[in-house]
């Protein structure tokens, strides 16, 4: 650890499983009798032993996870920039064609909706980040079931209206938002662009809405705070750690630093296969390697999602509410709430609200949306505790799914203060950077203040339990299989012939 | 404004934004500083800057538009016709492609229902036009539901009854009409065909059955009034006027032509945005133009909705109401309403009725259709105000996705007096001009004959409730996703295998 | 009307529309004045006009149409038959790809199931037939909800009952029936085979089913009758004439000729508009000549179902139902009753039986299925009349949409005593002559075996309604329409890749 | 019977319908008395007169069916190895690419889920395999029910439970499994791999989980037994032979042997007909003998279901239980029961349980799915009897269908005590070998403690009604049939337009 920084030719002749350096950052470190240890496995930081691994490391990790997990001992010190090997990085045909892609992408004045940052972004992202961002469990039922539960709410608009003004302004947890809405929780930003979460901070100080900074974030908590803009409001997600020690430490420092609320996840003891990503891994690597490691009969390839969440607490439980408390005057939230029981149980242990959620569709499939526990809850808490919704003192949010305003306006007048939104805006930075947040920022206001003036309704106050018919939300319909013998058979319809003109 | 007309040389010279002219109708109008106040944006004028700019600016604006929002001094006198160079139009292969396809239409013989219009129409009409008269809002949810909503309701015929003789005519607002439907308003007439809302007034005058004249018609309103037989029945839509002035000259001015109804749009305080217009608007232009437009932010080009609508007050509401009632005698009736407390509170308001309506789809998404309204309102106006429906004195009337006589025999037997349909004319029209109207019109009549005698209902009063089952009708079901991998293994069932001839 | 009989010469020379002669069955008739009574318009007549047209005639008129329609006098006598030159048939490419098909069509043994005869008869017959068989009313939705009705009911079969010997045999008005199904009245046989619907009468004789003989055969009453075995049971369908003289001439002949039920057509006081049957002639003629046609505004192209119908008297109605009684002793049931409303006023007429069926999905689109209709009939005769179903003293039947011998038995677990299949059978003839007759019977024999097996009912009386849950019956479910944008945009899930082989 | 062995010229000798021998496992039998009475067929005897049989023979029959089916004198005894002529096989293209796929096949470790296994069988096993494994009754509705049914259950998961430690484990009647799961017996497993059925006694015993072996298992039964490790639990499926004396020998030997329930299969007296196994058979062959062989009526090519069935007596009823439980002491549970009111019979006969099943959807189609005659089985015998389940005296079992651990837990839930897998297993052996299995039951204990950990149940006994939502399984939904017009003419909204770049 003197003063004289290590050479790169030094560095390179620990490239063995024996002894295995790598730089990170500009910094090496013996990661020897780390790589047993290693959530992602062994072999993806052999592929890197004796070079510079930041190219690989930063999208993956939060910056400090090597400095943390690592013993001060094997922090071997700085390397001597020059004398570092660059590493070749292929640039395939798919990357090429991709790059082409990327240049060739609408202009965001012809992206209409938020489903056209998912389009662009399925074109122009790497294939590992679109395979993690998009990805779901099992057999990805329940993410789309996120978005299908909201086409069986239906509106009853009201006329004669006095709607020249509008007003979709609100408060989440005593803050103002432009919009009842928030960005939530999505881990690994800089999958999709250098900049990371900050593209969310930038947008959300811009427009007025509240980021919720995730525990997986690519950049760290303090850059993100750093970023924010002075009286911009931030929430924390919290993935609770094993060691309360190092969780405590986390939210103190959140508290100090401003953060307005934290928000538990209790939707992910342990974290959801997904297979989409866990596909994606053997798509990238050489089958013939992919073989000798299952060979071995260890799983060393469950994707992205893994290779980051060992240290989460499946032990985590009702009992330790009492403790967060006790840590912290942060109003507490918890995330991922899957059934008016449990949202009971949250009012009477005194929490500040639930976010109603299956975490994106990530994690149990077959789990139930949000939207649908947001109308049960609803309706056992008037009857069990008195309460009404939206409720000052206990707030319902709920998130998965959303892509329009009305899917919002839906969640709203069935009682919930705001509504999550995360891939959209993930699919909008990681194809314009945040331009693309700030853009789609701006189409939801416009559709905001549309459709408050098309329900009749001035405020977000006024858009009430009536103004939706959601009587249809808990069916679960599937389809008697298809009789294909019969209709194939059936010879469809066809309408007027146009003549053919013979030089045609 | 004096007697020598200008020439076409020196408004040629007015061809920038610091000074821009532009030729209507054979009138130079000065715009200059009208260009950032028009609701299509100043692009699409500038492009005309210098220029004859009849040809793009008559189907979009009621002839008086540029009169009337131009104040007198800019309004520079006519143009010596003979000097004014022509505005070359460019005949694209995609144009020609659509006039083959014009000159090979069916033949009308051959266009066997409504559905077939729209087949033809789709193929002939220019894109701008089909875009514009297709599209609605968001994801379009709405406008099918409108259709499908129809599916929901399935006939209990009865048998053995005389049908002989069978009579479909029936009373609207009192004035008789051939069949239980009316045309209903649609606007930009001409972006189908050079006759424009004419095509209708003549069919409707032909076949007996009502126009409703809507505000946004490319034709005048005095030119569709003149245009019909003496005795003819009309009605206007009313989109009303931030300008209350304004709305009150039409108004009286439509009573004293012989109007015999007035119905005021009430489902429209801002037009919708239909995202099939807009992108419309993307691909006809040059796509670097607009992605430097793009660059500044600002939005304009939400297609021909917007462009047209800018006056129309989302300030309207019920207390409005007696202000009608105190300029016209006429009936006046709400077009666009959503649910049944707003048809209670029209009917206690002494109003003539109500259209239960979305607006074709076109303005809030996931608005539940008409003939689903028309059922919850039928049930309520009947225990809370004693009426049945129909009923002579408070009038019921649906319109949105009407395809065929037993679409509108559904909304009859559950108490519609009428069914509004308007599309399915404007494709006819578009492809086939007046000729296409009367031939929709005899179908329909051909379907209302051969569907009374089938329902065992010799004339519109025998169409009683009991002759459809709605119970399904407010089933908004949405299927749980597929389960693609196993939907995928699922080898379907194979019929009989022809033996193949080698031959062959 | 002399005994010299005329010169195929002579009636060559009458071959416009001033002087229009034709030969059917070597007779020449003189059809000048009947050219625009024609229920099939002129222009099908005039292209024969002093030529030999009895290949077209015969397949859509009863054998004696033309004697019984033609005044005497136009009868002009038998032709010299070697005088009469042949009408050219043109051979299409079309055709000789069918015969191809004809002759590769799958073996016998092959023909697994009812499906099968479908696919193979929509490959080989001539395409007018195929047109006028599978065709049905508007939109062709009640024609799959026919069969679609089928799959709204699930089997609850019993278990451990002895089931060694199985037998399928029931009562049809008292008559025995080897299963409990009869084949029902389909129209114009001939289109689909040369010998018609004698295919049906000896393959029903074969396999002791009941055949109902249809007004409408392409072969005559009398030749159907004497074509069946000593003792076969036949009934007849009818479809009554405004002239009632010819009503009561047939019942009458029919019962001296020992038909042992008459099955009264009520869901047809006007044969519907079937559109794929009418699209095709416009396939199949000049389209110059259609346009012409079309320009003098009159339809003539309804296809075959207008060309024979017009005899039927829209004017039927339950006061009838006296003078049906007072001409015949045979039992009267009513064919295509459509609710329990008006079984429960048949059986209160003291009719035998309906049979609740919309006519294969012909005549009224968006009638239900005739197994929904039995459903509510069962119900309601049980409340308001103490009847229990199946009834010897009042039966009901059901037609339409059958393809297994599950869909029979589900019936006859609901009340039915026997079920009608009409076209599976056709579709049989058309392509295998009578042998695919007795096949399809052979294969419905297997299944009805091995089913009752299964059910646990070693009798048809042991079809019990607690072997069904027909729950979902009514439910008459469209599903939301798809979010496209959305759909699109999810990535479907992949399996395990295959690794491609280089020379692959 | 002397000690010489025969020569294989002599065997050739008798290749004729008239004298006909055959060679399996090296002994020649007479078979030309037995052609006629083959349940498969004398044909594809026939094709083997005089040759070895064996190949053809062992996976499709029990290994002692000939010795035990042939009269002691048609055994002639061994043959001379050397002197029998190979059968040569032919390897058709098909087999080549067949065998090229399997060379190719995705490594274990890309193995992710059961779908895989199906997919990858599908593509890697010979088709008159994967016709008779993958094939189910009639239209293949309730094979694919089976599966659609858990789609209508959906979870309500419970947070903040302590899932540290979760354990899937269970007992099944009385014996440990390491999971609420067993391999049910499914047939002939030697068609998918040489090793047939041991693949799974081998798979069983290394995961601990309990193998039921088939009647008509192509190993025989004491091969099996004997490949058990010591203390292995093992299950026998029973068909019921006619001859009561074979089956009573097979019980008790059974017994003898250790097996530790016998589950009698009750929805079988027939078995089903299965059109994909039936049309293999005429893609197999040459399609003129087809014909041939047709034309005599007789329809000798049901595939491999019907070849080896004939034994089964469909007279077995509730009377047998009495003599079952007089001819064994083992548990006595009956498999494929189909609705509550049998459940309740086989409780009042003092039975130990029953398996809800259909048989794979392979013998009534239209039969409803286990899981849901599982939850109405429940709810009747706690109102009729006040049992609970799961119930350690009366288990309830379900099978069909199942492809996740999140499918088990549903069952489990609903008050089933294990689950029945059975296809997934073929398909992962046929694939994989002893190694499939094995990976399969790795992957389902990977998903079932993912998903206790995600339910908040740290044990199989902790997965309680509430936490699922099953309001929706009875509903056997049916879409109205599309208006195909419509839909047609309906454009699908596009997403923002990529610009081309030219020389892409």
């Amino acid at each position: 650890m003197s003063g004289t920084k290590l050479s790169g030719k030094e560095v390179a002749q620990h490239s063995s499983r024996e002894s295995c350096w790598i730089i990170v950052h500009g910094n090496v470190y013996d990661v020897t009798e780390f790589l047993d240890d290693h959530p992602g496995g062994s072999k993806i930081i052999l592929k890197y032993a004796g070079k510079d691994a930041t190219a690989e490391y930063d999208p993956i990790h939060p910056p400090d996870a090597i400095t943390t997990n690592l013993p001060k001992e094997k922090h071997l010190g700085p390397v001597e920039p020059d004398t570092v090997e660059k590493v070749e990085v292929k640039i395939t045909d798919e990357d090429k064609a991709r790059l082409e892609r990327m240049e060739n992408k609408p202009s965001l004045t012809e992206v209409l909706n938020l489903h056209d940052f998912e389009y662009v972004a399925k074109q122009v992202m790497p294939e590992k980040a679109w395979a993690y961002y998009s990805s779901a469990a099992d057999d990805e039922i329940t993410i789309r079931e996120n978005h299908a539960a909201f086409h069986r709410i239906w509106f009853r608009p009201r006329i004669l209206r006095d709607v020249t003004e509008v007003d979709y302004s609100t408060k989440i947890l005593g803050h103002a938002s432009s919009m009842p809405i928030y960005i939530t929780a999505t881990a690994l930003g800089k999958l999709g662009h250098p900049d990371g979460e900050l593209n969310l901070t930038r947008a959300a100080a811009k427009h007025g809405v509240i980021q919720m900074i995730p525990t997986l974030a690519s950049c760290s908590f303090d850059e993100i705070v750093d970023n924010a803009q002075p009286g911009q409001v931030q929430f924390l997600q919290l993935y609770v750690n094993k060691d309360r020690a190092v969780t405590k430490r986390i939210v103190q420092h959140a508290e100090s630093r401003g953060i307005k609320g934290l928000f538990i996840t209790v939707d992910a003891p342990q974290l959801g296969r997904r297979e989409k990503d866990m596909r994606q891994k053997f798509e990238a690597e050489d089958p013939s390697e992919v073989t000798k490691a299952g060979s071995d009969g260890v799983d060393r390839t469950q994707g992205a999602a893994r290779a980051i969440s060992s240290f989460i607490d499946p032990g985590l439980s009702w009992k330790d509410v009492a403790w967060f408390k006790s840590i912290t005057k942060m109003p507490l939230i918890l995330k991922g709430v899957q059934c008016w029981e449990d949202v009971l149980m949250a009012y009477d242990h005194g929490l500040a609200g639930c976010v109603l959620s299956n975490h994106g569709g990530r994690q149990l499939d077959f789990a139930r949306s949000g939207i649908e526990i947001l109308a049960e809850s609803v309706t056992h808490l008037k009857e069990k505790r008195g309460l009404t919704f939206p409720n000052e003192k206990f707030q319902l949010f709920v998130d998965g799914g959303v892509r329009r305003a009305t899917d919002v306006l839906k969640a709203v007048a069935l009682g919930a203060t705001a509504v999550g939104i995360g891939r959209p805006f993930l699919y909008a930075f990681s194809s314009y950077g945040v331009d693309g947040v700030n853009h789609a920022l701006t189409i939801l206001k416009a559709e905001f203040e549309m459709n408050l003036r098309l329900l009749g309704a001035p405020t977000i106050k006024d858009v009430v339990p009536e103004m939706v018919d959601a009587s249809n939300l808990s069916s679960h319909i599937v389809a008697v299989p298809q009789d294909t013998l019969y209709e194939n058979n059936y010879e469809v319809m066809k309408p007027a012939t146009m003549r053919i003109k013979t030089k045609l």
